[in-house]
């Protein structure tokens, strides 16, 4: 058996997430495991890096799954998008080493999160932004972004994936700057691993301090009180994407 | 009665194209007048600048309408994208002169082809580019560009409103770029105006030149003998979009 690992694109639009849920709904994993068992015939177990909600897109989810293959790693992208949906593509596969795991051996996420900020709606856009009308000041957001920067018990902002597990997460990055001349933005935030809902959580409350709705103090009040019930309004999956899973650095922080 | 001027942005997957058909299809005209009479309760006319294809979409269609209206054009706005289904959106509107006509006015045209030119496809542009895998030379394909621009009779290159009408056209402008770290192009095409299916006629003669299957010789070859059959298979039309309509300038060649 070789280990194989996928760098995927897809659009969340019309998905129950990435991760198989067993109730008949529609996932990422699913359409992959039924892709491979087309190619196949054997049922494969198929592993996401992140499992993305419901909604949320990817520019670079990993994956990886096991198989008794000798094809190039170029004709595996070639069948298995010849049996995707179009909403999947796969970008990249290649054999890995029997150790490697898409979430294990995870050591860093970047999630874009994009906000049209602007009176009138996009109907090109409408299913990968998130509308916000009221303007919003990227130096306020910035400069509260860089207060949730470095490692935190994020509690309120986020649920662990069982209970009693640590919710301390080390966040690198939280980036905002202007998109489309000006009537979108784009956050981005890189860290080790998120809680569940981590990062639509932190941009809803960017967007409160952007609009002036919120101070930073409150911003600082709200890490420190660790409280899911204290979070400010979670930003709408859709303006979500995952872009990039990184595999090269130190692990840092807790997993 | 008023005369309103609106600019338009448009998905145009799940459209008939921009004209009524009258055969209970959905299309943009269609969708514009539902919203008018919601809110006036009474049929309005609605007339575009261009009756873009079954699946073109647009970024800066122009449409105009007459009606009894005394408010302010920034609610015209708010009130028309509170009855637009998601995929059409109105970015402006204003109260234009008695003697302003979308089309007739209309004075230049600019669209923007996008292509996909890689091995694997691209779940989050599907509806958008034309995905061409064999590679394509950019520098070939603005060499044919340039051959084409200019006025010509594009009778190969599209069909008139209707038969014996002129098949002479403007074209300023037909530019190649590489966009998303190469792995896409953007083709844009202006234009006094143009033939039915001519843009993407144009778009298919490129991309056969981009793929080395046809030389600059037999593209003039193609404009000389002025025959529809003789054209090289046209681009789909998800590619499409109709980016601006140009009122300023002067008039030129035949409309």
């Amino acid at each position: 058996m070789k280990r194989v690992r996928l760098t995927l694109e897809y659009d969340g639009t019309d998905f129950a997430g990435f991760q198989l849920q067993g109730k008949g709904e529609r996932t990422v994993q699913g359409d992959l495991e039924a892709a491979l068992l087309q190619i196949t015939g054997t049922q494969i177990r198929v592993s996401g890096a992140g499992r993305t909600d419901a909604g949320v897109h990817a520019l670079g989810q990993v994956a990886h799954f096991d198989v008794d293959w000798k094809i190039s790693e170029e004709k595996i992208v070639g069948a298995l998008n010849a049996h995707l949906p179009r909403d999947i593509s796969v970008l990249q596969a290649g054999y890995a080493e029997q150790e490697f795991h898409a979430r294990f051996s995870a050591t860093s996420r970047t999630y874009r999160y994009a906000i049209l900020n602007r009176p009138q709606p996009s109907a090109l856009l409408t299913r990968y932004v998130w509308h916000v009308t009221r303007p919003l000041s990227v130096e306020a957001m910035q400069e509260a972004g860089r207060t949730l920067c470095g490692t935190h018990d994020f509690a309120t902002f986020g649920q662990p994936s069982a209970p009693g597990l640590s919710t301390v997460r080390f966040v690198e990055r939280i980036a905002v700057r202007p998109w489309k001349n000006g009537s979108c933005l784009l956050i981005t935030v890189r860290g080790n691993a998120f809680l569940r809902q981590m990062v639509r959580s932190l941009v809803g409350t960017l967007v409160m301090v952007g609009q002036e709705r919120l101070e930073r103090g409150e911003v600082l009040k709200l890490l420190e009180v660790r409280d899911r019930r204290a979070c400010p309004p979670i930003a709408p999956a859709k303006g979500l994407c995952l872009v990039k899973v990184g595999y090269d650095g130190q692990r840092i922080g807790i997993n």
